[in-house]
């Protein structure tokens, strides 16, 4: 089977490099015939002329590893029309454009799928596509973004300051000059409105709430750990009775919890199912060839036939903020007052704020009261 | 597709349960048409006569959930023979005469699988499975007995000794009246010997190095608390250059790992791949409903007619007791001497004798002076 891989960075030049190098015999069915990139110097097969890829009626597969909307966006959108399989890591896009590439693979009887945009490494998608024939799944949550835990890990282990740490994983290649994506949630947003349509048949807009870790301070890492917690840059998505509710921002594990545990830039994402109870997957969350690997199993399934189950967008879940009641933690100059706080605790000259179990909606609001007054405020949620 | 189950126990009543009160559309192409158990009380499909169930033709699956070594055997063969697909979550059975039913089912054209057997309701070896289409292997090693670990990590948390620990442990239900197949190694053996299968296409005899964890004591314990360690009960094989080396043993864990951090009686199992590192799976290693879920992938995978990969057994690898070097930790009642060992530490009248970086030959001739001197002697692995 003869496919196109676009782009040849690090994720680009990871999966050529396992299709030409891994030993399995079923990788030897796989040739990648066309590189779309610039230069010929470093690959042979390169081509800046995406139409000799499109209208190649031999390359049945298009990988794209450009990331970013475009023109990521018009190149899937052409090959799944010219009725090519179509392989992503892209998260961006894909949870941008999920619904119409969906619908778009299905009128042209090929594939759309990007086990890699959500998990790196860990076959998360796989894992949960499969849990649902079987099963109903009530929640998913996680640790989805590398680099933010990287930052807290970091910070928890070594007593460093938040600016420090973003500086050596900077230094180490894990977080981009502006990090923007990994700390104020953009990565995670796009990679649990991934998760939901698999898990939920939904395709959500992003505009659920989304809480930065980005003034999270070694002076609130300290406040926790007097408790025996620890803090983690959490996805979350809870169903109930035909409603759903999605956040993206800090929660509080204990310290001998699995999410507690998990080290330097790793992921580690959960499910819960009725029959099945939680079922954890920890790995790689990024990578060349941990996101290479997820990449070349979506394309050996193509290879074998293999039965992936097709997304199905129904939408048939309703938004709310008022599902679950949690108790949450916000630390701020301000002192807040009012029927919502359960107590308040003074450490090192910030407040320590635990809000009675409150809707997000409710925390929605109390935030909006702290920002006015405090811009350097952190909020978090107690896990539950 | 008509099925049978044979038992109405605890993982065949959860199956029946599952097919009949499931949700997913996958479910609804399953019907049961009869139930291998003593008694039509309970179950109104129940007959008694296993020739029922082997000659109907209409029954395409046959679902083993006796448990033990007979009448399972016979019955798997026979279904087999009989050209009906076998599903099973007997890890006694299918490690014993993997090979034989391998064979069988390959000669008639129809499928053995056993995900339900290691692991429970963790998508443990189908993701083992699809790791290798595109990975090598080159280690697996967890936490695969639920019983074990409640027992370590009420021992841990709760400061019991061994004994009252167990007790619990039976009442709960987690233990058999005669803990032997969960304590000293029996169950575990058997999941290590299907993982190897999956893994490297090994079938071997239960023969290597197994050591109980039937010794340890409180006081052991809080030996290892001091060094902000965790004991946990692991199978571990580790696979280099066409040489193998498998063990069951207690090994020893830095509190932070995710080992340390796997509570009751749950279960987390690690493989190491080439291209993509480590990734764990956690999840519930055995109960009526999650055991029941694997099982009903295995008989979805075959309704759908999923490209499982096939069970290759090979047997290309070397046995060897000196594949790997690591530090032991012996705790007896005899001061051990010679030039394994690295440093001898007195608490609360027991010695704890850590060895230098010995293979599992040197450890297995040292155990053998030790055991000769004290018979409560303990045992544990340096995880590394």
């Amino acid at each position: 089977m003869k496919i196109a891989i676009l782009g040849y960075g690090t994720v680009g030049s990871g999966v050529y490099d396992i299709i030409t190098n891994g030993k399995p015999q079923e990788l030897k069915k796989i040739e990648v015939k066309r590189v779309f990139a610039r230069s010929r110097d470093k690959m042979p097969l390169a081509t800046d002329d995406i139409n000799e890829i499109i209208n190649d009626g031999e390359i049945l597969v298009v990988v794209e590893c450009l990331g970013g909307i475009n023109p990521a966006y018009e190149f899937i959108k052409k090959s799944l029309e010219n009725k090519k399989h179509v392989v992503t890591a892209n998260k961006a896009v894909a949870a941008k454009y999920l619904d119409e590439f969906v619908e778009l693979a299905e009128k042209n009887g090929v594939k759309f799928i990007f086990e890699a945009s959500v998990g790196g490494g860990i076959p998360w998608l796989v894992n949960l596509e499969r849990t649902r024939r079987v099963d109903e799944v009530k929640r998913v949550y996680g640790i989805f973004n590398g680099t933010s835990n990287f930052i807290l890990d970091n910070m928890y282990r070594n007593n460093e300051e938040f600016e420090s740490t973003l500086k050596t994983a900077q230094d180490l290649g894990y977080a981009e000059a502006d990090p923007s994506a990994d700390v104020d949630g953009g990565d995670v947003v796009n990679k649990i409105i991934l998760s939901n349509a698999l898990a939920f048949d939904i395709h959500v807009d992003p505009d659920f709430p989304t809480y930065s870790m980005r003034n999270i301070t070694k002076n609130d890492i300290d406040y926790l750990k007097q408790y025996d917690l620890a803090v983690k840059y959490i996805g979350e998505t809870n169903v109930v009775d035909g409603k759903y509710e999605t956040s993206v921002m800090l929660s509080i594990f204990g310290k001998e919890s699995q999410e507690a545990a998990v080290p330097l830039n790793n992921n580690i994402i959960t499910l819960d199912g009725s029959f099945i109870g939680e079922l954890k997957f920890y790995g790689q969350g990024a990578g060349k060839l941990p996101t290479g690997n997820a990449i070349v199993q979506d394309i050996v399934d193509i290879s074998e036939g293999a039965s992936r189950v097709d997304v199905v967008i129904n939408n048939n879940l309703t938004y709310t903020e008022e599902l679950t009641r949690r108790n949450y933690l916000v630390r701020s100059s301000v002192k807040l007052t009012g029927n919502l706080i359960e107590s308040i605790e003074e450490y090192k000259g910030n407040f320590y704020i635990k809000t009675k179990e409150i809707s997000l909606k409710q925390l929605s609001r109390l935030v909006n009261d702290v920002k006015e007054q405090d811009s350097k405020y952190v909020v978090a949620k107690f896990h539950k």
